[in-house]
């Protein structure tokens, strides 16, 4: 199974169909194939061996499908950076896995000299425009002049994709998928019911992240033409689907609300698009009643899955978004195992668990990672018994829909980002002033969950919300950052001196 | 990817649903897990490690769902034989792969002293019934008293069947299908328009063919009830559909038209037929025309493809059995690649040709077999360059629709069997009286083809029809004798010397 296979059937079989819509700007497979070629020829004339791994740091966009195909028609290896972090964790993840080249669009230049000091493997930064007056080597240079390159055919367990997650412990982690991963995710979602091929399908959620990576394999496996908006942007969204007929889409459900919440929503013709799937987070039944009344003839699916699962393990189908399925509970789960994996609900000793209790949710199948980036230990830790341990604890019902009840990993949702309490906490804990720290998820109505941090000053110590929200700020991202604060003489904690997070964060809801 | 994994799947979210339904039997999923773990029990207790091979000689049933599971469950590889062939060529197609186990239904145990004598391999020879008066282990011994194992895993590339089929030069050879192999072809048919999952799944067509056993399989991964009778009858298939309410089958042509012509098909309730999948040969308008009036809820789709390619690489799909898509030509197409594999049209040098030029098809993917067994020199020949050769001549439109023209190998196609000409002209040409013989297929009304020799008598000599259809009586199997002896004072040759089959045939239409 190889990821190049899906432009090779496009280019055969629909050459002259538009394959990508980017503003203006429109491409045929048969565009988007010569373009694939010539990048890879570019990244192998620039040195590049099959297994080196390719970074980029852009929005959404053309660009971003022609150098994920590019990429592994060269037989390397896509390492997207998560826009959403500091210079600090971009350079780390850059660094770990000895990342050569780099694609940047212009906006983000002036990270480069901070990136190149912490992240000295950089030989090649390529600018994704033509023009750049930022010192960059303009697309014109590197990209005109190459020759296309044929297809390395890298294949079933060979290495596809590095995708850093954030990391329960300091550093994010690189999650190893193979072209099988990759590959064998999209056929576990496109033998589903509800799926569509030849649709026309809206890419506003990161490619950067496994959902929207995914949410590409998924559109160019079933022929889909891919319309891109630079990021989720509620109007950009709109725009786009009353513009090019969107039929499917892919959102979180924190994008959800914001767009039929938008004030103009109404202005806009939505009646084109027929599916909708969400995941990545929970949705509430108020949010998908909306949803529904606002896209209503769209079929609703929901993914549930992890980056370490490329990403789905389960999949709530069309079928169960009815009334009678919300009735009997399966409306509110995550599904069931897709058709190329298997889910299990596990004791402590790994041993399956009766229908009904709660346990951590195990996965088995084609679509488990190869493993950690130069972490062997976590690696073998997370596949123990030959099964992805998600750390979030689930109950699965007789026909073997599963629900997620809490999670094992101390971890916030926010906005569809995994925020670990104990990165945030580790970052606070160093402010001078500090003693004791806990970080909680608390309910929020726009991003599902926000970060909130209680602290106990050290005796005789002072400091404020703001001072420490400066402290956190150069080593955080955005969306790890504590959105609000409370000061308080102790933490609770439990009789192995735990802090008590549990009660913590019911007192607060 | 794994067979197994669409028991583990069916008995988590479906464990009480009925899986299996031969005669007044019934197995639920749960019972089929357990009879598979069982068996696997059983054959690990004989003997069986990981990777050996299991025959069976048996006809359709609910004993072959469990013999396909439960020797992939132990890690053992299937070689399920052709009922058609004669003892010699099945005993030399379970000697050739060393096969130790063979399964057998008591109708044909007859054949065991022969078998046993030329297939000196077999150790153990286990009846399918629990009582046995042939001398064979009757099932309650040999599975009465197995202990469950646990699934063995085997997957990815590890051989999970082989199957042989005729060779253009003397015997069968065994191709080599792995676990992916399989499970990526069940995807790709999954993947397409008009597949429903949870169907109930007629199986009438030979499961020792690919073409049915890839029914079993696309019928298991959908979660679909499977239906058995013995082997294909038409009133057996008329009674099964109205008796179980039959949603789904594959047949071949020629099983299509006996059933629709049946003089009580009307007698029968077929309403509930929604999919029906043909292959393994070509289809007329006509008979075409009168299935679809015959079955008016059903979507037809046509597979096209090999056993070598597990077997299906085109696929025909409902939207292309329309009126248009006659006139414009493609509803006489084998359609086009499935999802998950590469077809192409080549010339001699292996060069792709431009659309419309006739060409070898060839195919690349995660369904082209692993290769023939013991045959490194065949292996290579036929996967040259990394893409199956089919033999199969044809050209492709603008759209990716392959038309298959003609066939390189010198094969006929009678009632979805391939007879490879070489192989019945070496036997004629070994009567003592024949000078020259070719063997060419001629058009039939009931089998598509059927077999027909043209023979020139060695000077003096003499014979007639009967003693050389005895004399092929012993050497081969029914149906790849000829139906029509011609003889003739000399046979047209080409320049090369080579026999002007095309010209032989085309004045015999």
């Amino acid at each position: 199974m190889y990821i190049t296979q899906v432009l090779h059937r496009q280019i055969q079989r629909a050459a002259n169909d538009c394959a990508v819509v980017d503003g203006d700007s429109r491409l045929t497979w048969a565009d988007l194939g010569d373009r694939v070629q010539r990048f890879a020829g570019a990244v192998r004339a620039l040195g590049v061996e099959p297994g080196d791994r390719i970074g980029i740091l852009a929005r959404n966009g053309a660009h971003f499908v022609e150098y994920v195909l590019g990429t592994v028609w060269a037989g390397a290896v896509i390492n997207p950076v998560n826009l959403r972090w500091t210079v600090d964790e971009i350079a780390w993840s850059l660094a770990d896995c000895d990342t050569r080249i780099l694609l940047i669009a212009s906006e983000f230049a002036p990270l480069l000299p901070e990136l190149r000091a912490k992240a000295p493997c950089l030989k090649h930064v390529l600018a994704i425009e033509n023009h750049s007056s930022d010192g960059l080597v303009p697309r014109s240079e590197w990209f005109g002049i190459a020759n296309p390159l044929e297809d390395a055919l890298r294949r079933d367990r060979d290495l596809a994709a590095i995708l850093y997650t954030g990391g329960t412990t300091g550093r994010p982690k690189g999650v190893m998928l193979s072209h099988a991963n990759i590959v064998c995710s999209a056929m576990g979602t496109l033998t589903q019911p509800g799926c569509r091929p030849q649709a026309t399908f809206l890419h506003s959620a990161p490619l950067f992240h496994i959902g929207g990576l995914s949410g590409l394999m998924i559109a160019l496996f079933a022929g889909s033409t891919c319309v891109f908006v630079p990021g989720f942007e509620p109007l950009a969204v709109l725009e786009a689907i009353a513009a090019h007929q969107v039929t499917d889409l892919f959102l979180v459900p924190t994008m959800l609300r914001v767009t039929i919440d938008h004030p103009h929503f109404a202005r806009f013709d939505t009646s084109s698009v027929q599916g909708i799937r969400y995941g990545a987070a929970p949705i509430d039944d108020s949010l998908l009643d909306r949803a529904i009344a606002a896209f209503p003839h769209a079929a609703f699916s929901q993914a549930y899955g992890m980056t370490e699962l490329s990403p789905t393990c389960c999949l709530l189908g069309p079928e169960d978004h009815s009334a009678d399925a919300r009735i009997d509970g399966r409306g509110r789960s995550a599904g069931r195992a897709t058709s190329v994996c298997e889910v299990r609900i596990v004791n402590a000793e790994d041993e399956e668990l009766p229908r009904g209790q709660v346990g951590e949710i195990v996965v088995r199948g084609p679509t488990v990672m190869q493993g950690y980036w130069n972490r062997p230990d976590d690696t073998a830790h997370a596949l123990r018994g030959g099964w992805m341990h998600t750390g979030d604890l689930g109950r699965m019902d007789d026909a073997g829909y599963v629900t997620v009840v809490d999670r094992l990993k101390d971890m916030i949702i926010t906005g569809a980002e995994n925020v670990y309490s104990s990165e945030v906490e580790n970052v606070i804990s160093t402010h001078a002033s500090v003693g004791a720290v806990a970080v909680i998820g608390l309910p929020d109505e726009r991003w599902g969950e926000r970060v909130h941090a209680m602290i106990v000053l050290r005796p005789g110590m002072q400091a404020d919300a703001t001072s420490i929200a400066a402290h956190c700020r150069t080593a955080l991202a955005g969306y790890k950052m504590p959105r609000s604060f409370e000061f308080a003489d102790s933490l609770p904690l439990s009789g192995a001196g735990k802090v008590l997070k549990a009660s913590l964060r019911q007192a607060r809801i």
